[in-house]
């Protein structure tokens, strides 16, 4: 029997096993990941060709000791990872992970990477994980959970919204944000709000879900850098859109927001550099 | 009898009080900053005046802490701190305190901000400390200590430099770095290296004395913002100098760096910007 289109109830058997499976994933990622980390810088400046993506020995590793826990635990299920090729399902359900997002993070020492797991159906994320093994910070969100569980253990997961654009913190991770069009449409944005930081990669998104910040806003994603981040920060009460206030899922503009009137006053100040996604 | 301009002896008794000093300074400042971090946003945004500048409970709680332990333990040391005003000494040594670097960090829930202790005498910082406490992270350095000691227990501090600027990893906290024209020399310095990250707060000096970056470039930086960093790097086998590659002790203007060659060849395009200190 298939389970497409069927979301599992929160509390139910599905449901259960699909969490208990995204931690099963993102415990496995923090075996792969951690001895790598804070090593020895060479093996990033080695992998380099033509660009600068620094993939890792830590990221394969990491991504292929999930795929080996799915292929025994979910093997019906499809899997849309960073590091290698998409796997079909059969179930209706995809598994997407990014291993090491901000990998520029990693390599610097910054503990402000994550390891992404999200199940997702065709309407979008259902559950997701942003973990910060260094630090030992899970944020969960989706199937009836949203909460971090952390060094001082586990607390609910809520926003906590500014009430207007001029007391808003908002994040990006690189300062140009995107194309020069893109960038023009966020310098606009930061010069409205309160607070403007840089350099979080998915860690803004946990905290945007924390309720510590307002909005963050990014482009040039790819559909498994927001998988996660979107069922974290929708289940604290969050939205996460693209810039023209459609579905974030398959990537690219993407702005979240803790409240609905942040979301509409931010679209106001992206729309200028609004793509079709 | 006076201590004035000798310097204690690595494993002297006079430099384990100074050690053992400044981790119950820094200490203190944990129990008395953790509570408050990742609290209701109210507090911060009830302080401003004019412009931002978020003293937070923690902020002035932590220094407080920290100058009752002096009063205790070194009653005859100068204190520079910067929530209350400085207090002159007679043993020719000074406590260099900031409870919060980074307090936009902090309000923002970022695991980057942290507390800085240095015990300084007239020709600088001898011991520091970089203490992230959400981590539990603790770099130390100077008086024959080299350290971190985090999560994963104790390890040697070290640099591990870049054999150029085109290898080399740059970052700063704001990407505007200070002035119009401090930002544009900074800009240029940008271009030469291969990555550029922002957003770290005393974060990056940490980092680059874990041997993971290789330059930190800041504008308009205090005293008590760069004491704990130098006694940190030059532990570590770095450097940290003012834009004229003199002392940085006076805050303003500063570079640290990896090596002398990546100091110098820095030096070289932050000149045009570089002031009288």
């Amino acid at each position: 029997m298939s389970t497409v289109g069927v979301r599992p109830g929160p509390g139910s058997a599905e449901a259960s096993a699909l969490v208990d499976t995204a931690r099963a994933l993102a415990d496995a990622a923090r075996v792969a990941i951690l001895p790598h980390f804070r090593g020895p810088r060479l093996a990033a400046e080695n992998k380099r060709a033509g660009g600068f993506d620094p993939v890792t020995e830590a990221d394969r590793g990491a991504e292929r000791a999930m795929r080996d826990i799915l292929a025994i635990r979910r093997p019906d299920d499809g899997i849309l990872g960073e590091e290698f090729g998409p796997k079909e399902g059969l179930s209706g359900l995809t598994w997407v992970l990014d291993p090491i997002d901000g990998t520029r993070a990693f390599i610097s020492g910054t503990p402000t990477w994550g390891v992404l797991v999200a199940v997702s159906d065709m309407s979008g994320p259902i559950f997701g994980i942003v973990d910060q093994p260094h630090i030992g910070e899970r944020f969960e969100g989706g199937l009836g959970v949203s909460q971090l569980v952390g060094p001082r253990g586990a607390q609910p997961l809520g926003v906590m919204p500014a009430s207007g654009l001029d007391g808003a913190t908002l994040f990006t991770t690189f300062p140009e944000v995107g194309t020069p069009d893109e960038g023009a449409a966020f310098a606009r944005l930061s010069r409205a709000v309160r607070l403007t930081r840089y350099g979080m990669d998915c860690y803004a998104y946990a905290l945007l879900a924390a309720g510590q910040i307002d909005l963050v806003v990014e482009a040039g994603l790819q559909p498994y850098d927001i998988h996660a981040p979107i069922a974290v920060i929708e289940a604290a009460g969050g939205l996460v859109t693209d810039w023209r206030g459609g579905s974030a899922a398959g990537g690219g503009q993407v702005v979240a927001a803790a409240s609905p009137a942040l979301l509409e006053a931010a679209l106001e100040y992206l729309a200028p550099a609004a793509r079709q996604s």
